[in-house]
């Protein structure tokens, strides 16, 4: 596919067949299982995607801040998980409160103190907010050990609070030859949280894991919900896991040749980009082979990124594209992508459709 | 200094003093070398910030994009330098030829190809749009060999745009050790290049080198003007090189502590900070000790950064914040922190002075 005209680079282009297919395969995928599906919304933070992810079959949406859940709220999502230990301020209360005006609203809380203030703060609206007990299923971020989820409960519970379950996030999944371990550890770490709850009497219905690397392997014997986002749009971090192919990326950066110079002796062709790191994000994990992909030449190597420049190494085959071509770059990381920008540009078969705002971008307070 | 209480996290602070101490003391370092200072704008896109910097004595602005210098052109900057190697589309050329009604424009060119396309674009426009023609000094991005440099030149005068000189950016003296080195060959590649330009009848009285980490180093004797941009900000990056102390840090991520748990078996103390790569950017240089600094904990190391989240390493002394403390975190490179928020904080003494938006965040095109 080429860039269509109507796009000026640097620019995020989501290609709506393949969000679409993206969108129901999932969906699919957690309905054979038995699972709930809560896409996490932080990756595209549009609510035309929300709609669509809803519209086939999910629970509701996850976030990751209460201002990511005010903008999908006043979209109209009527279900909102915010995935993350908040510690309320008083600023924060008056929003969540007020959040729970307009829809069901569950937190995470990781600790018998976040309890205990989450509960105080929000005063009579605290009846109106579930929580989930955050669990650490192996990444050693934040979450409790799964046998102490039944202190936090019980500290939630005693500040007013309904406690709704437990969730984890096994983000160490995303490296090569974890994801099996991680999505066996996941599901270990639910059951034995679900058991600590239980032997203090907490019923506990919601047991919510998942991240796209361990979505296909999540079970419902010890999850009833799963939480991926980027599978909505893939990104160079999952091509490169096997997690999706280069078929089923859906959002790209378009990019235009602004240098190419020949290399200096024994080094690679290069050629410049006009798209940096203010538009790719520059998550570069230790295993990943550059700062991004080119999605139609699978052999080149973005070896370096400044703010408005990409460095790509060529190797062939074929000619080195000429200064003013315009190439499709994945970002390493879809999230930071789409952050970065106030607007998306969808296209179908090369054509320019439509635009959609990234309506909670930088809404991550 | 804390977190002022009507600032709720995350947060960008910017301390005015420091701020202020920054601007003040680069002018009086150019003009202590008789060379012009072009403060580079892509590192705070702050109009408030721009002002100030002209206010004491810079020449006029740098800028990365033509949407930034639409932004700075607006807030009334009357004279701005586009430092890229632009190659223009039809949207751009005619954004390009209004902004030159506006305020005095140059703009990089590195190729016959470039300067030939950009003279052929902005039709009679060009006769209004100065060139600097781009040198690579080292750093191997764009940019060509100083000797090169009357080719492009002459594409340039024969397109019909003016030819005021050449640029370089040392970028490769973001390392240990290598500013003393990097300011040496961008002395070498200025004078060089302005040796091809002069042997082909090129006047060329710009020669503009500079960055935060080779400004203190840069000599009139090859240069006219500088451009450093981080020096207003500071960051992680600046002070782990030795170019800044830590009182010289103007802008720190205001985070919150939301989650301590005990470590695994032979793991260091460690908690969790409601800031991560979606407000403090994910650039991390090898050499760098981590993903950020905390400012006033110098020795605690952040070693793993998520979207919302900054696993800290905590080695002592004193004892480990508690949860619902609140702290300020130094980012590795803060043009990309800046260019997340839609606002900062200004702040002096702990007290909240303001608010400035950043108005050119996002106009990375």
């Amino acid at each position: 596919m080429t860039v269509p005209s109507g796009v000026d680079t640097p620019a995020v282009l989501v290609d709506l067949d393949v969000l679409d297919r993206n969108i129901t395969r999932m969906a699919e995928i957690a309905k054979a299982k038995g699972l709930a599906l809560r896409p996490h919304a932080k990756t595209h933070k549009i609510p035309e995607i929300a709609a669509r992810q809803l519209a086939a079959g999910a629970a509701g949406l996850t976030v990751a801040t209460i201002g990511e859940a005010e903008v999908f709220a006043a979209a109209g999502v009527a279900d909102l998980f915010i995935a993350y230990p908040l510690w309320l301020s008083p600023a924060k209360a008056l929003r969540l409160a007020a959040l729970t005006e307009k829809a069901a609203v569950t937190a995470g809380v990781d600790s018998a103190e976040g309890a205990a203030r989450l509960g105080a703060c929000l005063g009579p609206a605290a009846a109106r907010v579930g929580v989930l007990v955050e669990i650490d299923s192996g990444h050693h971020r934040s979450g409790v050990a799964p046998e102490a989820a039944a202190t936090v409960a019980q500290a939630a519970a005693g500040a007013g609070l309904k406690v709704a379950g437990v969730f984890t996030f096994p983000g160490h999944s995303y490296a090569p030859g974890m994801p099996v371990e991680a999505a066996w550890q996941e599901q270990d770490a639910l059951s034995r949280a679900a058991g600590s709850l239980a032997a203090a009497g907490f019923e506990a219905p919601v047991r919510s894991g998942g991240s796209t690397p361990t979505a296909l392997l999540t079970e419902g014997s010890a999850a009833t919900e799963m939480r991926p986002g980027v599978y909505v749009f893939g990104d160079a971090q999952q091509w490169e896991l096997g997690r999706c192919a280069p078929t089923d990326i859906a959002l790209t950066v378009a990019a235009t040749v602004v240098s190419r110079h020949a290399p200096a002796a024994g080094s690679p062709s290069r050629f410049i980009l006009d798209a940096g790191s203010k538009i790719l994000g520059s998550d570069r994990p230790a295993w990943a082979s550059g700062f991004g992909r080119l999605l139609d030449h699978p052999d080149a190597r973005i070896a370096a990124l400044s703010e408005h420049h990409a460095t790509i190494e060529w190797p062939g085959p074929g000619p080195m594209p000429r200064v003013g071509e315009r190439l499709r770059v994945v970002p390493n990381h879809v999230c930071l992508a789409v952050n970065l920008v106030d607007d998306v540009a969808v296209v179908s078969g090369g054509e320019l459709l439509d635009r959609w705002m990234v309506a909670a971008r930088g809404r991550n307070h």
